[in-house]
């Protein structure tokens, strides 16, 4: 491995000029054969076996008597590497290890070796290396905007030292997410997504995709994103709903899809997120399809604990919370029952106002208590506050064949009975005195048959925020988009 | 079942009465324990049995003699019902079930029985339906404005029977979308998702959400979409590029995504279209990236052929075309070996313009006749056309470290090797005259060190419409948009 010689900071005979500097920039000149070893894998059956480590240069002590200490990163893996004046060891070598800025790309080769006393911080504890060769692949500037040894701190530290802001964190997103917790998070987004579909696919769904372009807006009145399309102008869609709907009546019957949805309220604290939809075909009763979403989330709850029950841990390190509990099958109230749960507890409401946020604060706790659940269903909510599509209750007309659902209080799904039937469709849309013609073509779609159906949108960020614990939806949106933020 | 009364055409005494008539709309008043049975699900081991249909009144034919043979359609599965005047059939119920409209969705009480001769029309071919009740869940008007059999007429037969022009196909998407060849182009574009994400989970890729809501252009000069944002202006992102790559900045090593990306060029066939796009660190040649991408299409190809193998044969009956074909392990050109072959043809292109499309498929006819793929890749492109963040080839500055993938001659895929270097980023950034201001927190993500990576982005759509040899990329997009079309 060449490395460049402009970069030695001695013009002395150098003995160990070869085995150390930074790199050429890697251009993809040649093909090479060294092996990179993961950290993570590195355990005691390596010892004494010489290996080409890469990872990122986390920390760097060194000490007069020309020691030096490098714990290397490698995504959530660390692991010790020691390097000292030696016969393999020049002074020009050791001072350029020890002067590698943090964060730099490294390649080291060194001989692994069982440590004296375990390395407590370090994910690889029983193991060290003896550092031969030492090369930055990439560099970082030496002053970093956050440090990640900050970064990583867990929350019950923060009020004893220093710790980075929120704003901070998400200037410096690149730095801000290599942390273990960071590192765990986005898998485990990456594994809601998964578990989403797969449970999905094996109910014989099918998934689909919908323009996030609209000629109009989505759920009659509600502010839109106006986008410049060519000479006129068109929207971004709040969800997906017109388009999961109009695919139903295409006879897909069970359809899902995982996209970006878009929402201008300047209150918001993600103003555009990832939607998680599905619409699904029905027999006789709108409960067909909320028995189908509350085994889905029962699955989803369950499959996390067991298949990311590392990273959970790495996240519950940084930040700590209880584990999420929910009861099988999952608990279904009616939305009257909820108000007689906070009449009880001393929160009046009107029979058909719909609850806010504080009062479903106070229900769930009182649902937790009762229940021991923090998953639960508000089934027939109050007609009014819900969008013109829903479907009214056939026994109240007050209330309606619609449902939100709760993990930790808080809403993460929206859903209905969507009416089926253009002529219903079309007075509910007068009710509601919306344009008829901005959306012509969705009412059209029932026009030539549509059997009954009903969906719902869950909200990817929130559901992970509140799975895990955490206290602001930012944290699970890996670049958050508000009001005041667009970049990075 | 309750029949609703006034939907009768006749007031006289009516001894089937109760088994006839439009339904109430399904309002989920009760719950209901009829099984429904699936259509495709029907077979001669049902013989004599009365069974529950629910399905679309596909066809219907009556005679004089009061018979009356409907064809009842699930999705892509038919079934043919015989309905007559008998004992346990009334005249009045005889002309209601006779006069449904097409496309409406009934529900039919029938018994199973061996069909004297085999029902070619239909794909459950062995046995039928002896009606004893009908009822129409959701009424389809009787006018519609797309015959679904002329919609779903086979290709070859346009030529002498009416058919559906493209353009009216879309205004009507959601009755065109009812045809048993899109029925399944959907469920195979659902299956290409599902087999990229599948093979790359494997791989110990990362799934990642990119915001679409950007603060400037992804790909330095490209034309853009402008969101009003606020009080100010921001726009709707190109491709994941800028993300992807930062998502590789931050440790994840490799990821990809699956979403909208928006290009506002007028001659676009598709302005909005789905993006499979992918990125991976690489240890020293971007080749290791260029063969995961090549391998991720060969298993594609491999199981899409598999898994699918129904559903591509339903869409060949209507749109016939060639098996798609590959070689492995993959063909890989360099771009100067492309042009050779060029030459040899008369085509003579100078060493570092890029190809334009009717070269490219020439040279895809050239390719499939000399190596006998479909399938190829176009290495190290020539640098001009290539966006800033494109890593130049070391050996050459005229050329990169990128690469075109094709699919029957036309490009499907688009990589490269990307710049990790913030430096040289810089330089190319100031090469290509771009406000650097404007893309300040992208350049930042390669300060602090960061591991060679590559990518590239696969149309989905244009894979599929190629993989299917269908002649119009509008076919594989369930909601089409281009310049004059943002409905439905």
């Amino acid at each position: 491995m060449a490395s460049d010689d402009s970069t030695k900071t001695t013009t002395e005979e150098d003995f160990t000029h070869d085995n150390y500097g930074i790199l050429p920039l890697i251009h993809s000149k040649e093909k090479c054969d060294h092996e990179l070893f993961p950290v993570c894998d590195i355990n005691e059956t390596l010892t004494k076996q010489t290996i080409w480590v890469r990872g990122r240069l986390h920390t760097s002590r060194g000490n007069k008597s020309k020691q030096c200490f490098i714990v290397i990163r490698h995504q959530s893996a660390t692991i010790q590497a020691f390097i000292c004046v030696n016969e393999n060891v020049s002074k020009a070598m050791f001072k350029f290890a020890a002067s590698i800025p943090k964060e730099s790309i490294i390649d080291i080769e060194g001989e692994v070796s069982l440590a004296p006393v375990p390395i407590q911080s370090c994910t690889q504890k029983n193991v060290e290396l003896q550092v031969t060769k030492i090369f930055v692949v990439s560099p970082a500037e030496p002053r970093l905007p956050l440090s990640i040894e900050v970064a990583m701190r867990p929350d019950e530290l923060n009020a004893y030292l220093p710790h980075a802001k929120l704003g901070t964190r998400l200037d410096n997103r690149v730095i801000d997410l290599r942390t273990p917790a960071n590192q765990a998070i986005y898998r485990v987004e990456a594994g809601v997504c998964k578990l989403f579909r797969d449970i999905l696919d094996a109910k014989g769904f099918v998934e689909i995709h919908t323009p996030k372009i609209i000629s109009a807006a989505s759920g009659g009145g509600d502010i839109l994103y106006p986008v410049t399309y060519f000479k006129s102008t068109a929207y971004l869609a709040r969800s997906p709903q017109f388009y999961k709907q109009m695919a139903i009546a295409a006879d897909f019957e069970k359809v899902y899809t995982i996209g970006s949805v878009f929402r201008p309220e300047e209150l918001r604290k993600l103003t555009e997120f990832v939607s998680l939809d599905l619409e699904m075909v029905f027999n006789y009763h709108y409960h067909e399809v909320v028995d189908t979403i509350a085994d889905l989330f029962t699955q989803i709850f369950k499959d996390l604990a067991k298949r990311f029950a590392t990273e959970i841990a790495i996240i519950n390190k940084q930040f700590p919370c209880e584990p999420f509990q929910y009861v099988e099958p999952a608990l279904r109230l009616e939305y009257k029952d909820g108000l007689a749960l906070l009449a009880e507890a001393g929160v009046k409401i009107g029979a058909d106002d719909y609850l806010r946020t504080e009062n479903e604060r106070i229900l769930g706790r009182i649902v937790k208590a009762k229940y021991h659940t923090d998953f639960y269903i508000l089934d027939k909510c109050p007609l009014a506050g819900r969008p013109f599509y829903t479907m009214p209750d056939p026994n109240n007309p007050k209330y309606s064949n619609s449902y939100n659902m709760f993990m930790r209080c808080e809403e993460v799904l929206s859903g209905a009975q969507h009416i089926h039937d253009s002529q219903l469709l079309l007075e509910r849309v007068n009710h509601h005195k919306i344009n008829v013609d901005q959306i012509k073509y969705y009412i059209d779609a029932f026009r030539y048959g549509c059997p009954p159906h009903a969906g719902g949108s869950i909200g990817l960020e929130r559901v992970l925020m509140l799975y895990l614990g955490l206290d602001n939806v930012r944290k699970t949106s890996m670049f958050p988009r508000d009001q005041n933020r667009v970049t990075p």
